[in-house]
């Protein structure tokens, strides 16, 4: 691939802004890149090089035994590299680095996303794990051998029979005080562990998540040290089983475990949040179990968190690619006989393409703030019990929205690029099929919704509190917090929802944020209130009559619950614009947050008209407007992929090289030289149309011959 | 797999219907899987049995070069059954039976995608080319070989430059009457041949589509018989490149020709609709270069047929997994302390599973009416220019509607078993990554809704005669045929518009079957109005402008293209209900048919406030309706997917195997027993609340105690 050839593969016709006498604004390609790699820029930076590096990359067509091989040799080059200890403390050779940590890690997605997971499965889960959950005992035994890679390890927490309801499990562990050890068991089939990565070839000990029992009580969820193999295969009492082939991820080795009464000492506990003492007396610095279990959960937020940045980068990869290509495409002459159009310039292309790049500038700002969120919390800047309730929420809402996006991102790139979509090296087929996982593991996106919508009936229960918190409560995850649900502009909306102007003024109805604003937190906030309303009067039914209530509203309430993700990209969108300085760039990424609110309302358009919200009359303004919006942004779709700012050594897509250009112009040169060679080939169509008007020309004048000599005659 | 185990698998909890005292009823299972077989329920049985034997299906894993060896070897096997004759003629050992030969085909995909398209490539396109435009002498001299493989061929239509748009591929065909041959020649890079499954390693011969040039004229594109290889590899002037890995169907050795003045003989000219004598003259019995070109494409017309065929079974095969699975599967305790939901029981994932059965049972129907008609046009029986056109917007129809929801159904269905469902061996995964190039091959999804968007258009300026025909003519691409708009239903709609009755009679109003079909016809209709009336201001514009016109409609006339497919789905739905004779089955399929119908408009939902079709206060009630429908239909979901009929050995998963219920089983016993123990483990939380309650109770005691005391006192 020529690095000069993709740099020079656009030009930007110059088209003027609809009704504006000014010279088309140009973004500011650079200076946009920079405020897209945000706080932590150096960090990506650091990473994307790697992730340009060959060695780093995935291989296509490998072996699933190759494959595996591979990832676990990049994970020990990622450690002579420096590239995995930035969020383990500098006693160890770390930096403390959290937010820096996870923006690199998800870079590493664009060389193979089964080094991205397997590099989580080791540093981010595993070795966090023995981190967050255990104490200076265990950082000191352990976390030198996890961050070298002389212990490679598993997290155990997934079984077959839970995933998403971990605080479920069954596997136990049960404190021996005869010998001070725990006996770590799966009782059953379905307590077996699985999908682990790690577990089924490389993993040398795991984190295993168990009931914790002890003097005859269950303390619920703990994690727990256990080694797992030594050079010789599994340890006594443990088996396993490879999960095989996956859909994708193949460079990691998924698998099960189970345990038959394994012993491991005591202080394999990993006690940060709970202990267990000689006598097998149980202490925890968080008297109610039910906080405790969340508050374990809650320090393994980041996989949530780097799937939502991975998602990120996968989109801006693949829509770099389908766009450029979309930008040298040509078929069907619709408006020239002599060269065909180019595809972007289709219509139905723009609403295919450019949307998606309106959505992936949303994520790519709305992960930047949960990114500051996250390091504000494990950095301990600000770390109350509010701010971790609020990064749990946050995270719980964004990674479902982007996870999604981006497996509709690649999947309409792939469709918008054809068969040459579908050959493996132009990458799409691949990072789809990597990146179907993330939808459903590290919490399923439909429960994480849940979460997210009891969340909001909660914080809109405290608001009313005439409302009975009964039922609520029983649904309720975590208690404190606030939620961007925008009040004030209500007022606003009933004033302006009267007025039905001209389409034009509608249109500048539709492009003014605060009714952008208010029509996106008015569609959650009464969806929210809808359901709270309803489940009051369940509050006097027995538990299981409450839960049919709930049940009977699932679908609109996790709907809901979507439509806050999507808020919150909105108004991380809308915030990103005050920091662009360049008004060039300010008015295009304006028209582009524009596109992103609009293509939101317009997916629930149907809600709005249902509300009241928006007249019949004021919705069917919404589609043309949108799609003059493209046409608008349509000069810059090429700049605004560019500023992702993916090199070739990332994209590594044929179609994304120039090669289409060159194969369309090298054609056109053909045919336009052999259109002017004398006795050219002509084709037989012009030849049935010169010969229909020769002979309707010879009829007239037969015609008119005929009428001459009748004049003649007469 | 344990086929008792799978037969039993499911036990169906009797419900009664809201609002009705009869008893539940149940579906008759034999009766409605014998209507889903169809006309050709034979030959799908038969084709079923050998893609139930284990030589016919896919060894996951292996590589690119083992699959295609496989595959290749699978055809010969199929060839040995006599499983691929009969769209042949009698005379060369076929039974010129169309409808039943694409049947049978499409129930291949069962056993390996790989296995159908590959089957696809040989039989149906590059056999099929020589069938239907050649004549006699070349039936008699490549047929047998064809049929027998002894000559593997490619189908080498597509060139890099130009897929969907095959009346500008760039490759010549040339007659040189000196020799009394065709030069074939590439000119450039973009006119390669390319994606041809058999090119890249198998193909002895392939079927060539060429620009005819004779005499300095270019009579358009041709199809040529053209010897590709022999057991040195390629012959003299033509080569090639092999299109490596793929997004899926790796057992298709697709690739690139090229050919280099490559000389055939004039005899290898498929000349039924076109040929050259040895002085070099043209003649064909279709005067309009236009007509023949759409007359030779539309020979092919089968592919599409069986895409749509193929997408309807994998969206079976998929549903009948996962809804198995969902009626097995537990997962968290809502109403229960002692046991899980099943989760097909939460709302969300009927929404998510009984939606699609409702989908998968409208796209099966739709097939089979395809089928007829296409059975009908190629054995002759119904065989007019209205029948082949009328089958070919048909199939622009639904193919683009089949396999777009395939992809969608066998994503969900992954997603609802989660980490279960991304594991190879539960098939969802390498469907989907199979089926994937379905929505961009045999025409890609988008340009068919186009080309069906025009008839549509087209149908509609010769309604109405008052519409100038100028601008809608350029764009039109066949000029006959009658579409399915309905127009008498709008006076009916119009009166109950104004109708804002009870939820009750709003509900009653929405499972009327004419209000649906009012509903959904009324939405293509009046789309297409909206456009035609747009472009009528366009006819006196030059070309470019119009284009420019069409352009600026273009998504509106594809999602109104989209919503013409669905009617057509619902109304083939509707048509099947009238064949069902049982009436519990009928009952519960007519409950089957309102979900799919009310599916539709709830996802046009904004369209039918937008235009007055429904009141805001009407489409508020919609969804609450579809919710309750799913809830009467979830006591026959395993019912519906099990009328599917495939087994155990076509499904192929795990999870589907009854293996899920067994490990609940043993879960839920080994609790049972656990619980029942004397000294049983008590929960933490248990402890807690239990302190809490009488800790509340020593308070109480206190004060009352005290009160006595002041009592006492005073």
């Amino acid at each position: 691939m020529n690095q000069n050839e993709f740099g020079k593969a656009h030009t930007v016709t110059q088209q003027k802004p609809e009704g504006s006498g000014r010279p088309e604004p140009r973004i500011d390609i650079a200076a946009l890149g920079e405020q897209l790699l945000g706080t932590w820029a150096q960090e990506r930076r650091t990473s994307r090089d790697l992730a340009g590096r060959p060695e780093f990359q995935r291989i296509e067509g490998q072996s699933m035994a190759e494959h595996r091989e591979r990832v676990l040799g990049q994970l020990s080059l990622l450690v002579d590299e420096g590239a995995i200890q930035r969020a383990f403390p500098e006693a160890l050779g770390g930096s403390n680095n959290h937010g820096g940590n996870i923006a690199a890690f998800e870079e590493l997605v664009t060389a193979d996303p089964s080094l991205q997971i397997k590099a989580g499965v080791q540093w981010g889960l595993f070795g966090s794990a023995v981190l967050h959950l255990g104490t200076a005992g265990h950082h000191e035994k352990w976390l030198p051998g996890i961050m070298d890679l002389s212990i490679p390890g598993a997290f155990a927490m997934t079984e077959i029979g839970h995933g998403s309801d971990v605080a479920s499990v069954a596997t136990t562990a049960t404190y021996v005080p005869e010998t001070d050890e725990f006996e770590i068991h799966t009782p059953f089939r379905a307590a077996w562990k699985d999908y682990l990565g790690n577990a089924a070839l490389h993993g040398r000990a795991a984190v295993v998540f168990a009931q914790l029992i002890t003097r005859g009580v269950n303390h619920g969820v703990h994690a727990f040290y256990v080694p797992l193999r030594d050079e010789n295969g599994f340890l006594p009492g443990i088996g396993g089983e490879d999960d095989g082939l996956k859909g994708g991820l193949n460079g990691i080795d998924n698998g099960r475990l189970h345990f038959d009464h394994v012993r491991i000492p005591r202080i394999n506990l990993l006690n940060r949040y709970g202990d267990v003492d000689a006598e097998g007396t149980y202490t925890s610095p968080i008297a109610s179990p039910g906080r405790r279990f969340f508050t374990m959960l809650g320090t393994l937020v980041q996989g949530r968190v780097s799937l939502d940045g991975a998602a990120v980068a996968a989109s801006k990869v693949a829509l770099q690619i389908a766009v450029t290509y979309a930008g040298q495409r040509r078929q069907f002459n619709a408006t020239s006989p002599v060269r065909e159009e180019v595809i972007l310039d289709y219509q139905r292309h723009q609403r295919r393409l450019i949307s998606r790049i309106a959505t992936t500038y949303a994520m790519s700002f709305a992960h930047e703030e949960l990114l500051e969120k996250f390091d504000g919390v494990f950095s301990g800047a600000s770390d109350t019990d509010e701010d971790r309730q609020d990064l749990e929420t946050l995270a719980a809402a964004l990674k479902p929205t982007s996870t999604w996006n981006a497996l509709d991102i690649l999947q309409e790139c792939r469709e918008a690029c054809g068969g040459a979509g579908f050959i493996t090296k132009n990458r799409f087929t691949s990072l789809r099929a990597d990146l179907d996982v993330y939808v459903t593991f590290e919490g399923d996106n439909n429960v994480l919704l849940q979460l997210v919508a009891k969340r909001l009936l909660t914080d809109y229960a405290k608001e009313f509190r005439h409302l009975d918190a009964g039922v609520l409560a029983r649904y309720v995850v975590r208690q404190a917090g606030n939620v961007a649900i925008n009040r004030s502009g209500l007022r606003q909306l009933a004033q302006t929802w009267a007025d039905t102007g001209s389409e034009k003024r509608s249109a500048n109805f539709l492009k003014d944020a605060q009714t952008q604003r208010d029509l996106l937190a008015d569609r959650v906030r009464t969806a929210v209130a809808e359901v709270a309303d309803e489940m009051r009067g369940a509050a006097k039914l027995p538990p299981a009559e409450g839960a049919r209530v709930f049940n009977e509203h699932q679908h609109e309430i996790i709907e809901a619950a979507r439509a806050h993700g999507e808020l919150l990209l909105w108004e991380a969108f809308t915030a990103a614009l005050e920091e662009i300085e360049d008004a060039d760039t300010r008015q295009v990424m304006t028209w582009v947050r524009d596109l992103f609110g609009l293509q939101l309302i317009e997916k629930d358009l149907a809600w709005y008209q249902m509300h009241g919200r928006l007249s019949s009359q004021r919705a069917r303004t919404l589609g043309p407007y949108i799609n003059r919006l493209l046409a608008r942004l349509r000069p810059h779709a090429q700049d605004l992929v560019d500023a992702f700012g993916y090199g070739p050594e990332h994209l590594r897509a044929d179609i994304a090289s120039g090669i289409e250009a060159e194969r369309q112009d090298e054609a056109a040169e053909y045919l336009r030289r052999e259109r002017a060679k004398p006795g050219a080939v002509v084709d037989e169509k012009i030849l049935v149309a010169r010969r229909k008007a020769a002979e309707k020309a010879q009829r007239h004048a037969a015609k008119a011959a005929a009428k001459k000599g009748r004049k003649v005659g007469a």
